[in-house]
């Protein structure tokens, strides 16, 4: 099992909308997660933008990939994309910065 | 159940050292955690030193206050505090910023 943390820059004009758009996550994006193995799956946000994503899977690169391939979730990137800073005309879930695991207890 | 998320910045120049120290955690310090309620804690790191904490507790109060209380919590602190910068001579287990959550998918 892979656990993964990743980090994004929400814009802070549009924080009170991105938190807003957290709490009702499309029902057909959430079963594609599960269906392409996201398990655990949580986001949180600093004052300043800085978002950390976490989650567990069995295999990164397939979950990443699974994803990738769903019409849901192309639209559901396309329509964070404007919320968040720096990615350069990539999706968001393209420009996520990926951390190194240094240490695990269970 | 809560799920915690904390940041904390590690000096780049100390970023192997702090690496290399969490390969060979205490093995007292463990069991410490594990008896404070903390689980699936994760440690991430960025290139520039950027540390991302996660883990899972029943209570994040009581597991804070319970790994304080202890001596060998005290003296792992000790140890990593020349770690880490901007702790404004705080220990880093309280100088860590915590984040909040704003989406989870089980």
């Amino acid at each position: 099992m892979q656990r993964v943390c990743f980090l994004l820059k929400v814009k802070r004009e549009r924080l009170a909308d991105y938190k807003a758009a957290h709490q009702n996550v499309w029902p057909e994006m959430l079963d594609a997660l599960r269906a392409a193995g996201w398990r655990n799956y949580s986001l949180f946000l600093r004052d300043d933008g800085l978002l950390v994503g976490y989650f567990e899977t069995n295999d990164l690169q397939q979950a990443r990939a699974r994803m990738a391939a769903t019409d849901v979730n192309a639209r559901w990137q396309a329509t964070m994309a404007p919320y968040f800073e720096a990615l350069d005309g990539r999706r968001p879930d393209e420009g996520a910065e990926m951390l190194t695991s240094i240490f695990h207890l269970a």
